[in-house]
């Protein structure tokens, strides 16, 4: 049996590019699967919707059936392999947070380590940078910051749940090679 | 059958003012029930006390089964109509932070959103001021802080343990109209 | 039936020094039992383990039920005297920080109260520092900083759990005794 590691950070704190640099330089085996992928293809296959944007308009219960059949379906998938699921813990959505990983997927994925790669709210907020007004700086770091605080405060809740080592991983910029050293360092733990 | 939202803040943040102006401006139909009311109600209906005072005299186990109750009872009354509870995520008291939404009532209220309203700590301070010393300001402006930060930590495992979104509003000094059409606009969702 | 209090706080806080001089001045009996300590006298009854070092061997399943055994085991201690058990929230490690109170261990010992002894983190670090090269200060303080952060994130989530109290207790450098005396304070209530 391999263990599930869930890698999580917010969009710009360079989860991909960390992910994909470990991948190339460790010696181990991870299968890697992005949780949300996992969700559409399920849905799919049970023709819940045809495509991605679908999802949202799922009900509720439809919904949270659908996050366990994923956690289950990818926790089968660590019995041959060492896996490392790709999600949030938090979304962020106009209504508020949504959690990425609620009491029932945590409990169907049984995570060994719940890894968090964070940055400076600052720093994310130039990566994200989208135009040059920067109008509202002060008020969106302020944001990421409480984002990010969330995201923390909810993969501990799963670390309890769970019993998962939580983790947390700097990622600077111009240092995502040692980020990537740092993340192998905890796949190997 | 309706939504249940849950409404959190520290005294001082300004709740009842917002609620009160976002119930006035929405065209939507929400039932406001303040939670402690409640469990008073039910515990006079069963007899086990005749004043609010009287619940804290209550053992762990009736207490516990009363706020089960009370969830439950709420959560009748959102067949027909949207709900929103007001309550505390945690409760400030000489032992520490009672949680006001432990996981059974959280469980029984089966919230769709957890809606935290917020302020900077020395705002609440000022806020709540009762006499004009202010020998102590640094320090309680601390206590805020940290009470504030407990109990957005027990809204987030509460969003985790059920999948409810938790959303942070924030309202600053003479602003209270910004927060209520915040307030409307996440229950919209 | 006694009371199941819970005492936590990084190493370098002063938990032993406070804990120690709050049973010299209190009036009432507590029965103060280490957690990790029962749980190597449990393996060793049932022949798991020769030593504490072999703890760190066990295969997670093992572990965990090692884990009730020992909060099961304490809460049946409970039944004559009060009890303060002595264990982390959150323990570092090379691979994150693991949970000292899964939801498992929470849910056996059914807390009243869990009692967070804090410092600042500068404070933790000049108490814990072992040479006196100081080239990583900045970035050690930041990390006691952020392991503090979690545990307190933890315990919140136990509250949560539980319905146990979170109570956050000060020792600044030089006043263990008020720390004693507000430790007193809120076993009393």
């Amino acid at each position: 049996m391999g263990e599930v590691n869930i890698i999580i950070g917010l969009s710009g704190v360079g989860k991909g590019t960390v992910l994909e640099q470990a991948m190339l330089i460790t010696d181990e085996d991870y299968k890697v699967i992005n949780y949300g992928d996992r969700m559409v293809e399920i849905a799919k296959d049970q023709r819940l919707v045809d495509s991605r944007d679908d999802l949202k308009k799922l009900d509720t219960e439809t919904n949270k059936q659908l996050q366990k059949d994923a956690a289950e379906s990818i926790f089968d998938d660590a019995e041959d392999n060492d896996v490392i699921v790709e999600t949030h813990a938090a979304i962020q959505t106009p209504f508020g947070y949504l959690p990425g990983l609620p009491k029932w997927t945590l409990e169907n994925l049984e995570p060994s380590k719940i890894i968090m790669l964070r940055a400076e709210p600052k720093a994310i907020y130039e990566r994200t940078l989208e135009d040059d007004s920067r109008d509202r700086e002060h008020e969106e770091v302020e944001q990421i910051e409480e984002y990010q605080e969330v995201a923390r405060e909810m993969a501990s809740t799963g670390a309890v749940l769970t019993g998962a080592y939580l983790s947390v991983i700097e990622n600077p910029d111009g240092h995502a090679e040692q980020a990537a050293e740092d993340l192998i360092e905890v796949l190997r733990g």
